[in-house]
Protein backbone atom coordinates (compact mmCIF):
# COMPACT_ATOMS: atom_id res chain seq x y z
CA UNK A 1 0.00 0.00 0.00
CA UNK A 2 2.65 2.75 0.69
CA UNK A 3 4.65 1.93 -2.63
CA UNK A 4 0.90 1.92 -4.24
CA UNK A 5 0.44 5.29 -2.81
CA UNK A 6 3.72 6.24 -3.82
CA UNK A 7 3.08 6.19 -7.26
CA UNK A 8 0.07 7.53 -7.22
CA UNK A 9 1.86 10.56 -6.33
CA UNK A 10 4.66 10.19 -8.51
CA UNK A 11 1.87 9.72 -10.93
CA UNK A 12 0.00 12.67 -10.20
CA UNK A 13 3.12 15.02 -9.79
CA UNK A 14 3.97 14.29 -13.12
CA UNK A 15 0.15 14.36 -14.33
CA UNK A 16 0.46 17.95 -12.95
CA UNK A 17 3.09 18.96 -14.97
CA UNK A 18 1.97 17.80 -18.11
CA UNK A 19 -0.76 20.07 -17.64
CA UNK A 20 1.67 22.76 -16.91
CA UNK A 21 3.12 22.12 -19.79
CA UNK A 22 0.66 21.41 -22.44
CA UNK A 23 -0.82 25.14 -20.88
CA UNK A 24 2.57 26.87 -21.23
CA UNK A 25 2.74 25.46 -24.91
CA UNK A 26 -0.96 25.93 -25.78
CA UNK A 27 -0.24 30.01 -24.32
CA UNK A 28 3.31 30.25 -26.53
CA UNK A 29 1.03 29.36 -29.60
CA UNK A 30 -1.85 32.01 -28.58
CA UNK A 31 0.69 34.49 -28.51
CA UNK A 32 2.78 33.58 -31.10
CA UNK A 33 -0.39 33.18 -33.49
CA UNK A 34 -1.34 36.92 -32.31
CA UNK A 35 2.24 38.16 -32.72
CA UNK A 36 2.35 37.23 -36.12
CA UNK A 37 -0.49 39.45 -37.36
CA UNK A 38 0.74 42.26 -35.46
CA UNK A 39 3.60 44.40 -37.39
CA UNK A 40 6.65 42.98 -36.10
CA UNK A 41 9.97 43.24 -38.11
CA UNK A 42 8.75 46.30 -40.20
CA UNK A 43 12.26 47.49 -40.22
CA UNK A 44 14.70 47.93 -43.32
CA UNK A 45 14.93 44.05 -45.75
CA UNK A 46 18.20 44.38 -47.83
CA UNK A 47 19.75 42.62 -50.75
CA UNK A 48 23.35 42.56 -51.32
CA UNK A 49 24.24 43.72 -47.98
CA UNK A 50 22.70 47.19 -48.74
CA UNK A 51 20.53 47.25 -51.33
CA UNK A 52 17.06 48.25 -49.89
CA UNK A 53 14.14 45.81 -50.85
CA UNK A 54 10.80 48.10 -51.23
CA UNK A 55 8.40 47.88 -49.02
CA UNK A 56 5.12 46.38 -50.32
CA UNK A 57 3.08 47.61 -47.85
CA UNK A 58 3.80 50.82 -47.08
CA UNK A 59 0.49 52.69 -47.56
CA UNK A 60 -0.53 50.80 -44.23
CA UNK A 61 1.92 52.50 -42.82
CA UNK A 62 1.24 55.83 -41.06
CA UNK A 63 1.30 58.98 -42.69
CA UNK A 64 3.45 61.68 -41.61
CA UNK A 65 2.58 64.73 -44.23
CA UNK A 66 1.81 65.72 -47.80
CA UNK A 67 2.89 68.50 -49.54
CA UNK A 68 2.18 70.17 -52.87
CA UNK A 69 4.99 71.48 -54.98
CA UNK A 70 7.45 70.71 -52.30
CA UNK A 71 10.32 69.61 -54.14
CA UNK A 72 13.99 69.64 -53.44
CA UNK A 73 14.79 73.11 -55.36
CA UNK A 74 14.83 75.85 -54.10
CA UNK A 75 12.15 77.18 -56.55
CA UNK A 76 9.74 75.35 -58.74
CA UNK A 77 10.99 74.08 -61.81
CA UNK A 78 8.36 75.33 -64.59
CA UNK A 79 5.19 77.56 -63.26
CA UNK A 80 3.59 75.78 -66.26
CA UNK A 81 4.12 72.30 -65.14
CA UNK A 82 1.36 71.40 -62.33
CA UNK A 83 2.82 71.26 -59.05
CA UNK A 84 3.22 67.29 -57.48
CA UNK A 85 1.73 65.91 -54.52
CA UNK A 86 4.49 64.49 -52.07
CA UNK A 87 3.70 61.95 -49.51
CA UNK A 88 5.51 60.35 -46.27
CA UNK A 89 4.88 57.61 -44.53
CA UNK A 90 7.07 55.69 -41.81
CA UNK A 91 7.63 52.20 -40.28
CA UNK A 92 4.89 51.73 -37.68
CA UNK A 93 7.85 50.54 -35.07
CA UNK A 94 9.83 53.92 -35.65
CA UNK A 95 6.39 55.64 -36.00
CA UNK A 96 5.49 54.45 -32.01
CA UNK A 97 9.45 55.22 -31.18
CA UNK A 98 9.50 58.89 -32.18
CA UNK A 99 6.21 59.29 -30.11
CA UNK A 100 7.90 58.05 -27.07
CA UNK A 101 11.32 59.96 -27.74
CA UNK A 102 11.06 62.51 -30.35
CA UNK A 103 13.85 60.45 -31.97
CA UNK A 104 14.08 58.05 -34.98
CA UNK A 105 15.38 54.34 -33.72
CA UNK A 106 17.83 52.35 -35.48
CA UNK A 107 15.77 50.81 -38.76
CA UNK A 108 13.80 53.36 -39.13
CA UNK A 109 12.61 53.68 -42.72
CA UNK A 110 10.63 56.64 -44.32
CA UNK A 111 8.92 56.23 -47.83
CA UNK A 112 8.43 59.33 -49.95
CA UNK A 113 6.03 59.45 -53.22
CA UNK A 114 5.54 61.62 -55.51
CA UNK A 115 2.39 61.33 -56.90
CA UNK A 116 0.37 63.95 -60.14
CA UNK A 117 -1.66 66.53 -58.75
CA UNK A 118 -4.81 66.86 -60.72
CA UNK A 119 -7.77 69.41 -60.58
CA UNK A 120 -11.33 70.00 -62.27
CA UNK A 121 -13.54 67.55 -60.48
CA UNK A 122 -16.98 67.97 -59.07
CA UNK A 123 -18.28 68.65 -56.43
CA UNK A 124 -14.93 71.11 -56.03
CA UNK A 125 -13.17 72.29 -59.44
CA UNK A 126 -10.50 74.32 -58.50
CA UNK A 127 -8.75 72.25 -55.76
CA UNK A 128 -6.15 69.89 -56.16
CA UNK A 129 -5.96 66.01 -55.29
CA UNK A 130 -4.10 62.94 -55.55
CA UNK A 131 -3.26 61.19 -59.25
CA UNK A 132 -0.64 58.69 -59.93
CA UNK A 133 2.34 57.35 -59.10
CA UNK A 134 5.22 59.14 -60.23
CA UNK A 135 8.55 58.64 -58.12
CA UNK A 136 9.57 56.61 -55.23
CA UNK A 137 12.16 56.86 -52.70
CA UNK A 138 13.74 56.09 -48.89
CA UNK A 139 15.06 57.26 -46.24
CA UNK A 140 16.88 54.74 -43.83
CA UNK A 141 18.31 55.52 -40.41
CA UNK A 142 20.63 52.63 -40.27
CA UNK A 143 24.27 53.03 -38.37
CA UNK A 144 26.12 51.06 -41.19
CA UNK A 145 26.05 54.21 -43.24
CA UNK A 146 28.02 57.31 -43.05
CA UNK A 147 26.41 59.77 -40.66
CA UNK A 148 24.09 56.87 -39.95
CA UNK A 149 21.33 57.46 -42.36
CA UNK A 150 21.21 55.90 -45.96
CA UNK A 151 19.46 57.45 -49.14
CA UNK A 152 17.27 55.44 -51.72
CA UNK A 153 15.42 56.04 -55.10
CA UNK A 154 13.06 52.74 -56.71
CA UNK A 155 12.47 54.95 -59.82
CA UNK A 156 9.18 55.73 -61.87
CA UNK A 157 6.17 53.22 -62.15
CA UNK A 158 7.00 50.95 -65.40
CA UNK A 159 10.32 50.95 -64.04
CA UNK A 160 10.60 50.51 -60.69
CA UNK A 161 13.14 49.09 -58.73
CA UNK A 162 12.01 45.84 -56.02
CA UNK A 163 16.03 46.83 -54.30
CA UNK A 164 17.63 49.89 -54.67
CA UNK A 165 21.13 50.61 -53.92
CA UNK A 166 22.08 53.21 -51.71
CA UNK A 167 22.82 56.83 -53.54
CA UNK A 168 26.49 57.29 -53.59
CA UNK A 169 28.97 59.89 -54.76
CA UNK A 170 28.48 63.36 -54.69
CA UNK A 171 24.59 62.92 -55.27
CA UNK A 172 24.25 61.36 -51.85
CA UNK A 173 26.81 64.50 -50.36
CA UNK A 174 23.86 66.79 -51.44
CA UNK A 175 21.21 64.84 -49.61
CA UNK A 176 23.09 65.02 -46.81
CA UNK A 177 23.93 68.13 -47.21
CA UNK A 178 20.47 69.36 -47.86
CA UNK A 179 18.76 66.50 -45.10
CA UNK A 180 21.69 68.12 -42.59
CA UNK A 181 21.23 71.84 -42.73
CA UNK A 182 17.55 72.30 -43.55
CA UNK A 183 15.99 69.36 -41.37
CA UNK A 184 14.06 70.10 -37.82
CA UNK A 185 15.19 66.63 -36.35
CA UNK A 186 17.69 64.58 -36.95
CA UNK A 187 17.95 64.20 -40.64
CA UNK A 188 14.29 64.42 -41.19
CA UNK A 189 11.97 67.15 -42.12
CA UNK A 190 9.89 66.79 -39.45
CA UNK A 191 8.81 70.65 -39.76
CA UNK A 192 6.58 69.11 -42.52
CA UNK A 193 5.01 66.57 -40.33
CA UNK A 194 2.65 68.50 -37.97
CA UNK A 195 1.89 66.15 -35.21
CA UNK A 196 5.31 64.49 -34.90
CA UNK A 197 6.48 68.26 -34.76
CA UNK A 198 4.59 68.38 -31.81
CA UNK A 199 5.77 65.64 -30.32
CA UNK A 200 9.70 66.72 -31.36
CA UNK A 201 8.72 70.30 -29.63
CA UNK A 202 7.53 68.42 -26.25
CA UNK A 203 10.68 66.62 -26.18
CA UNK A 204 13.35 69.20 -27.03
CA UNK A 205 14.32 67.16 -30.22
CA UNK A 206 13.76 70.28 -32.34
CA UNK A 207 17.12 71.78 -33.85
CA UNK A 208 17.42 75.14 -32.46
CA UNK A 209 15.82 77.64 -35.40
CA UNK A 210 12.58 75.39 -35.69
CA UNK B 1 -0.17 6.44 6.94
CA UNK B 2 -2.74 5.49 4.63
CA UNK B 3 -5.09 9.07 6.16
CA UNK B 4 -1.71 10.57 5.91
CA UNK B 5 -0.85 9.17 2.15
CA UNK B 6 -4.97 10.31 1.72
CA UNK B 7 -4.00 14.03 2.28
CA UNK B 8 -1.10 14.09 0.44
CA UNK B 9 -2.85 12.58 -2.73
CA UNK B 10 -5.10 15.24 -2.17
CA UNK B 11 -3.04 18.31 -1.40
CA UNK B 12 -1.08 17.07 -4.61
CA UNK B 13 -3.98 16.58 -6.85
CA UNK B 14 -5.16 19.97 -5.88
CA UNK B 15 -1.64 21.51 -6.11
CA UNK B 16 -1.95 20.21 -9.92
CA UNK B 17 -5.41 21.45 -10.66
CA UNK B 18 -3.85 25.06 -8.87
CA UNK B 19 -0.97 25.07 -11.09
CA UNK B 20 -3.44 24.03 -14.53
CA UNK B 21 -5.58 27.33 -13.17
CA UNK B 22 -2.25 29.80 -13.06
CA UNK B 23 -1.13 28.53 -16.13
CA UNK B 24 -4.56 28.95 -18.14
CA UNK B 25 -4.71 32.44 -16.22
CA UNK B 26 -1.68 33.32 -17.70
CA UNK B 27 -2.21 32.15 -20.68
CA UNK B 28 -5.03 34.39 -21.15
CA UNK B 29 -3.56 37.08 -19.64
CA UNK B 30 -0.60 37.55 -22.53
CA UNK B 31 -3.26 36.58 -25.11
CA UNK B 32 -5.07 39.28 -24.38
CA UNK B 33 -2.10 41.64 -23.56
CA UNK B 34 -1.02 41.13 -27.34
CA UNK B 35 -4.55 41.43 -28.66
CA UNK B 36 -4.78 45.03 -27.17
CA UNK B 37 -1.38 45.92 -29.30
CA UNK B 38 -3.61 44.15 -32.29
CA UNK B 39 -6.02 46.48 -34.55
CA UNK B 40 -8.93 44.40 -34.01
CA UNK B 41 -12.17 46.03 -32.84
CA UNK B 42 -11.27 49.62 -34.88
CA UNK B 43 -14.87 50.11 -35.96
CA UNK B 44 -16.67 52.69 -34.61
CA UNK B 45 -17.90 53.06 -31.07
CA UNK B 46 -20.78 55.45 -30.14
CA UNK B 47 -22.02 56.56 -26.78
CA UNK B 48 -25.61 56.95 -25.96
CA UNK B 49 -26.27 55.13 -29.14
CA UNK B 50 -25.48 56.97 -32.14
CA UNK B 51 -22.89 59.50 -31.11
CA UNK B 52 -19.33 58.48 -32.63
CA UNK B 53 -17.03 58.23 -30.30
CA UNK B 54 -13.62 60.40 -31.84
CA UNK B 55 -10.85 57.93 -32.43
CA UNK B 56 -7.55 58.45 -30.60
CA UNK B 57 -5.16 56.70 -32.57
CA UNK B 58 -6.51 57.55 -36.17
CA UNK B 59 -3.48 59.08 -37.29
CA UNK B 60 -1.92 55.80 -37.23
CA UNK B 61 -4.58 54.54 -39.43
CA UNK B 62 -3.96 54.20 -43.46
CA UNK B 63 -3.98 57.35 -44.70
CA UNK B 64 -6.47 57.55 -48.54
CA UNK B 65 -5.59 60.60 -50.35
CA UNK B 66 -5.10 64.61 -49.68
CA UNK B 67 -6.02 67.28 -51.45
CA UNK B 68 -5.36 71.17 -51.11
CA UNK B 69 -8.27 73.76 -51.75
CA UNK B 70 -10.62 70.64 -52.11
CA UNK B 71 -13.62 72.09 -50.07
CA UNK B 72 -17.64 71.05 -50.14
CA UNK B 73 -17.78 74.15 -52.16
CA UNK B 74 -18.18 74.39 -55.99
CA UNK B 75 -15.50 77.22 -56.18
CA UNK B 76 -12.45 77.80 -53.16
CA UNK B 77 -14.47 80.62 -51.08
CA UNK B 78 -11.99 83.60 -50.72
CA UNK B 79 -9.15 83.42 -53.37
CA UNK B 80 -7.20 85.75 -50.80
CA UNK B 81 -7.38 82.73 -48.15
CA UNK B 82 -4.63 80.17 -47.93
CA UNK B 83 -6.27 76.98 -49.45
CA UNK B 84 -6.25 74.41 -46.72
CA UNK B 85 -4.75 70.59 -46.80
CA UNK B 86 -7.90 67.41 -46.39
CA UNK B 87 -6.13 64.24 -45.27
CA UNK B 88 -8.21 61.09 -45.12
CA UNK B 89 -7.78 58.03 -43.05
CA UNK B 90 -9.69 54.63 -42.82
CA UNK B 91 -9.93 52.07 -39.95
CA UNK B 92 -7.52 49.16 -40.71
CA UNK B 93 -9.75 46.26 -41.41
CA UNK B 94 -12.13 48.24 -43.21
CA UNK B 95 -8.91 49.30 -45.23
CA UNK B 96 -8.12 45.61 -45.62
CA UNK B 97 -11.63 44.43 -46.77
CA UNK B 98 -11.79 47.33 -49.31
CA UNK B 99 -8.33 45.63 -50.62
CA UNK B 100 -10.12 42.60 -51.01
CA UNK B 101 -13.86 43.62 -52.36
CA UNK B 102 -13.81 47.37 -53.62
CA UNK B 103 -16.67 48.10 -51.45
CA UNK B 104 -16.77 49.31 -47.92
CA UNK B 105 -18.12 46.87 -45.08
CA UNK B 106 -20.42 47.72 -42.04
CA UNK B 107 -18.59 49.77 -39.51
CA UNK B 108 -15.97 51.38 -41.91
CA UNK B 109 -15.21 54.54 -40.28
CA UNK B 110 -13.36 57.61 -42.87
CA UNK B 111 -11.63 60.57 -40.78
CA UNK B 112 -11.49 63.29 -42.57
CA UNK B 113 -8.91 66.22 -41.33
CA UNK B 114 -8.32 69.73 -42.44
CA UNK B 115 -5.04 71.42 -42.17
CA UNK B 116 -3.84 74.78 -42.58
CA UNK B 117 -1.53 75.58 -45.39
CA UNK B 118 2.15 76.49 -44.89
CA UNK B 119 4.82 77.94 -47.49
CA UNK B 120 8.24 79.65 -47.45
CA UNK B 121 9.97 77.31 -45.82
CA UNK B 122 13.72 76.52 -46.92
CA UNK B 123 14.56 74.15 -48.47
CA UNK B 124 11.89 75.09 -50.96
CA UNK B 125 10.07 78.31 -50.72
CA UNK B 126 7.03 78.09 -53.06
CA UNK B 127 5.70 74.88 -52.58
CA UNK B 128 3.09 74.33 -49.73
CA UNK B 129 2.69 71.75 -46.89
CA UNK B 130 0.67 70.62 -43.99
CA UNK B 131 0.20 72.82 -40.66
CA UNK B 132 -2.21 72.92 -37.81
CA UNK B 133 -5.23 70.77 -37.47
CA UNK B 134 -8.40 73.05 -38.34
CA UNK B 135 -10.91 70.74 -38.70
CA UNK B 136 -11.76 67.26 -38.34
CA UNK B 137 -15.19 65.42 -39.51
CA UNK B 138 -15.83 61.96 -39.88
CA UNK B 139 -18.73 59.59 -42.48
CA UNK B 140 -18.88 56.09 -40.96
CA UNK B 141 -21.13 53.33 -42.66
CA UNK B 142 -23.56 51.75 -40.25
CA UNK B 143 -26.95 50.04 -41.70
CA UNK B 144 -29.12 51.59 -38.39
CA UNK B 145 -28.98 55.31 -40.50
CA UNK B 146 -30.50 56.25 -43.22
CA UNK B 147 -29.17 55.04 -46.59
CA UNK B 148 -26.39 53.00 -44.63
CA UNK B 149 -24.04 55.89 -43.74
CA UNK B 150 -23.84 58.68 -41.20
CA UNK B 151 -21.84 62.31 -40.75
CA UNK B 152 -20.23 63.66 -37.77
CA UNK B 153 -18.20 66.40 -37.25
CA UNK B 154 -15.94 66.71 -34.15
CA UNK B 155 -15.01 70.51 -34.74
CA UNK B 156 -12.26 72.29 -34.36
CA UNK B 157 -8.76 72.47 -31.83
CA UNK B 158 -9.68 73.71 -28.02
CA UNK B 159 -13.40 73.03 -28.62
CA UNK B 160 -13.10 69.50 -30.19
CA UNK B 161 -16.08 66.91 -29.62
CA UNK B 162 -15.11 63.84 -27.97
CA UNK B 163 -18.05 61.90 -28.72
CA UNK B 164 -20.43 63.83 -31.96
CA UNK B 165 -23.91 63.26 -32.58
CA UNK B 166 -24.51 62.11 -36.07
CA UNK B 167 -25.60 65.13 -38.24
CA UNK B 168 -29.18 65.74 -38.56
CA UNK B 169 -31.84 67.43 -40.53
CA UNK B 170 -31.25 69.84 -43.73
CA UNK B 171 -27.72 69.39 -43.11
CA UNK B 172 -27.90 66.05 -43.44
CA UNK B 173 -29.61 66.05 -46.73
CA UNK B 174 -26.54 67.61 -48.39
CA UNK B 175 -24.31 65.78 -46.75
CA UNK B 176 -26.16 62.47 -48.42
CA UNK B 177 -27.34 64.86 -51.96
CA UNK B 178 -23.35 65.50 -52.71
CA UNK B 179 -22.09 62.01 -51.01
CA UNK B 180 -24.84 60.80 -53.98
CA UNK B 181 -24.12 62.42 -56.83
CA UNK B 182 -20.25 63.12 -56.77
CA UNK B 183 -18.82 59.92 -55.49
CA UNK B 184 -16.86 57.44 -57.56
CA UNK B 185 -17.81 54.44 -54.66
CA UNK B 186 -20.96 53.81 -52.98
CA UNK B 187 -20.56 57.17 -51.13
CA UNK B 188 -16.99 57.70 -50.81
CA UNK B 189 -14.87 59.62 -52.85
CA UNK B 190 -12.59 57.21 -54.01
CA UNK B 191 -11.57 59.10 -57.26
CA UNK B 192 -9.62 61.45 -54.83
CA UNK B 193 -8.18 58.12 -53.01
CA UNK B 194 -5.30 56.90 -56.17
CA UNK B 195 -4.41 53.72 -54.65
CA UNK B 196 -8.12 52.36 -53.94
CA UNK B 197 -9.36 53.75 -57.26
CA UNK B 198 -7.21 51.12 -58.41
CA UNK B 199 -8.50 48.58 -56.59
CA UNK B 200 -11.87 49.70 -57.44
CA UNK B 201 -11.06 49.64 -61.31
CA UNK B 202 -10.62 46.23 -60.75
CA UNK B 203 -13.00 44.85 -58.78
CA UNK B 204 -15.51 46.61 -60.96
CA UNK B 205 -17.10 48.64 -58.43
CA UNK B 206 -16.89 52.16 -59.47
CA UNK B 207 -19.91 54.13 -60.11
CA UNK B 208 -20.41 54.66 -64.21
CA UNK B 209 -19.07 58.13 -65.12
CA UNK B 210 -15.71 57.33 -63.23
Amino acid sequence: MPYHETGRVAMMRRSGLLCLLVALVWAGAVSHAVLAQAPAGDGPRYVNGTSLVRPEDYRAWPFLGSGLGLTYDAETAAPSTPPAFSNVFVNPSAYRAFLQTGTWPDGTVLLLEFRRSLTGTRPNTTGRFQGELTLLEAEVKDARFPGGWAYFTFGRPGAMLDAAPPIGGEEVERCIECHTEHTAVERTFVQFYPTLLEVARARGTVKPGF
